[in-house]
């Protein structure tokens, strides 16, 4: 009678990380209807000093790896950032679903009060596992997840709150 | 050994509320400096088709007193979505951290499986509890949070990602 790290982890991230594919595809139909240039979305960003499309997703799939890699003990998968297309947007979004799938939840449950060290601005932050998914990693992920979606919204793409929270 | 949903729920809304709070006195500041009309800011959206950012508020408020409410199994407090100065979104920020702090945790906890209905475009939609706080309220709550920010950066306010996310 109440959720375990796992279930308030890796379902979250992957349904969301899905909900952002279908978003990417979308935008790409979209590009490609309206005679856009792909890299005019995928380079677009919100505020002059603020991060673009691109970055935002690989910042949410890294937040999502980093976090159950985390949980579970085990070394956080790095990946390059090199990510310029759509196709290459959706790999990371899929090579990042295949690993939150492939740790076992038995890893993930009972983290709950694991200390995590996370190097934030140079200095290590300690947190229990559930302050750390609750107050660190879920806020950030679903930042930079919306943050796509709002590029992309802000571009014209005809997208709607369905997209984003997926189907019920 | 695991998260209760009240930890999932009112902790979380409250901080990402309180977070909320000072991201619009940083807001309300900057436009004094800068000679802004605070409505500009409070009208202002990221795309013709969405809603500016006073309705940003009132649905991530309306979205955390709605689901502690009909997790808790008590009446949806209603407010009239009147708010169009900086004091008067304050204060529906307050009222509403106020209204979730006084939901006790033990009418939250066990609310897993409780089955939650909720009203969207005219149609019943049934979540067990845990459900509903994780794949409806929670994504949701966070998308108008950022959606709030990112107006806001938009805009020119100074904001950093240690504003939404809080004190560590």
């Amino acid at each position: 009678m109440s959720l375990s790290m796992h279930q308030a982890s890796v379902p979250v991230f992957v349904r969301m990380l899905n909900n952002l594919s279908a978003i990417l595809k979308t935008a790409e139909a979209h590009a490609e209807a309206k005679k856009i240039e792909p890299s005019v979305l995928i380079n677009d960003r919100l505020a002059p000093d603020m991060l673009p499309l691109s970055r935002q997703i690989q910042i949410a799939t890294d937040g999502a790896k980093g976090c159950v890699a985390r949980l579970a003990g085990i070394e956080v998968p790095s990946y390059p950032d090199t990510e310029a297309t759509f196709a290459e947007l959706q790999e990371r979004l899929a090579k990042t679903i295949a690993f939150l799938n492939s740790v076992p939840a038995d890893k993930i449950d009972g983290s709950e009060d694991r200390t995590i060290t996370l190097k934030v601005g140079g200095k290590d932050l300690n947190f229990p596992g559930s302050a750390f998914l609750l107050n660190f990693a879920t806020p950030n992920f679903y930042f930079h997840v919306t943050a796509t979606y709002l590029i992309l919204r802000h571009n014209g793409v005809q997208l709607g709150k369905m997209d984003y929270l997926g189907a019920a």
